[in-house]
C-alpha cells in the first residue's frame, strides 16, 4: 500500500475546468480494484492549488491506474490547465497500520 | 468538514522519537468524535519527510483537537525535533463528496 500525493496549480480561468475533470477521474479512479482512496482537495486560502490524495494498493496498481481510459483523458485536458508543473510525493504509510481502514 | 495536510521535516537523529510520538497523536485523535481521519505518512525518497492528512468535522473539532492532552503531548514533544518550521494548508473537500466516505 501507498499513497501518492499530487499537488496542482491551476490557473484562475480553468479552475472550473480542472473541477469537473477531476471529480470524473476521482470517479474512474474509484473503480479500480487496487485503487483504495482518490480524495480531491482545494485549498482553502488559494482556490487555484489542488491537493490529489491517491492511496493505491501497490505500485502495480498505479502503473495500471496510468493506463486508463480516465487518466489519460484527464490528462490530456488537465496539462494546458496548470500554472505550473503539478508535484508528485510518493509514501509509505505509518498510521493506520490497519488495510481495513483504506 | 475539512482537511489539514501538514508537512513535517524531522531531524534524522529524531526520525524513530517521531514516529513513536506520532502514531500515539494518531491513535488518540482517532478517538475525538469530530475527527475522520488522521493519516500519517513517510515520504517514499526523503525519510525525514512526514505527511499528516487529517480530516475533521468542522473548525471547531480542529480547536478542540488542539486542546487535547495527546495533541499537547505531542507539539511539546516534536518541536524540538523539526529540521525547519512544519507547513499546513487547510482545504475544503472536493471529492468526495458523501461524508459516509469520511
Amino acid at each position: 500500500m501507498l499513497v501518492n500525493v499530487v499537488t496542482v496549480y491551476v490557473k484562475p480561468e480553468h479552475i472550473a475546468d480542472f473541477l469537473a475533470a477531476t471529480v470524473d477521474n476521482h470517479t474512474g479512479t474509484r473503480t479500480e480494484p487496487g485503487n483504495h482512496r482518490f480524495d480531491v482537495l482545494q485549498s482553502a486560502e488559494d482556490p487555484g492549488r489542488f491537493l490529489l490524495y491517491e492511496a493505491f494498493e501497490s505500485q502495480d496498481a498505479v502503473e495500471a491506474h496510468r493506463k486508463t481510459a480516465h487518466y489519460l483523458v484527464w490528462r490530456s485536458k488537465v496539462d494546458a490547465w496548470m500554472a505550473k508543473p503539478r508535484e508528485l510525493v510518493s509514501h509509505r504509510i505509518v498510521a493506520p497500520a490497519d488495510p481495513a481502514a483504506w
